[in-house]
């Protein structure tokens, strides 16, 4: 299953800059082989369910590792069997009714 | 990883009434012997990572089986490595506080 | 407009423990005389938007006022206009399919 | 208070296709002064409160009024009293740490 995801982490107990979690967090969907888009509150990810679920959950290990004891995360999720959308066409589709 | 989830499943293309989808779901996720709780606009679900968005998945796959073109999912997703904090925890803390 | 709310509300660079300021919120809620129903991961709200947003305004001025310098809140916001629904109807509307 | 802002606004009863309804929330929100970056999966917000929760209300009865019966919304709402970042600082600060 092909899926749409928007993903925003929150460490939470290391202060509150974010930033040094967040970049962790590109670097091990951009190691899973995802296509990103970061934008300023948070990820769009594309991808296959398990691929993309599989590196959410090393997202959490690894900013677990880095030393936050708590993570709170927000994930958006979209499937559709309608058809292929891609983050592109998305904001393609918007642009054109402006 | 233990997690806390809550989710909300919102299929597109069907009409207004979503309360059949989101039945749909809380049998799947029953059927995952995992631990949910059902409020107003969501569902909390405490388990295993693997299991949770496993089960998660298999809601998409079959609310799209029943019809549902297009989905759009909201979820949290918590985790901890300090302590293990079950959603009774969590309303006892706040209750506490006031 | 009549709008059913799920609030969640994270302070940062206070700690893990999060429950001090989600009770503060409580009160802020219902000082405003909003209905609200406290659930493991949040707070469903139902009220008119002007008065519900008020609220949630309230709710970061005193969070930051009790110490947090940053606060990172997630919202659903659901309005209808063919009908009213509270959350009992929205409860019994997915009890009734299962 | 000023506040970043990332708004999903989701029609139900319309059908798949919600481009439209975006693409007027766009129109609402750019009326109101507010800056405004679409992404896939939302549109980040910067503003005074006040100023754009009165923009999301208006997207709101925009899209009813243009014939959804329902619509559900989701919002993150940061705001911090330590210092004034922009969504450019906020990106900024991610592409440092990478």
């Amino acid at each position: 299953m092909q899926v749409m995801v928007d993903l925003c982490v929150v460490p939470l107990g290391v202060g509150v800059s974010v930033s040094k979690y967040v970049a962790l967090c590109q670097k091990v969907l951009s190691a899973a082989g995802l296509k990103t888009s970061l934008h300023a509150y948070g990820t769009n990810i594309e991808g296959e369910y398990d691929q993309v679920f599989a590196a959410i959950k090393r997202c959490h290990e690894q900013i677990h590792a880095a030393g936050a004891p708590r993570i709170t995360t927000t994930i958006k999720l979209g499937s559709c069997i309608d058809r292929t959308q891609t983050m592109e066409d998305k904001l393609r589709s918007v642009a054109e009714k402006m």
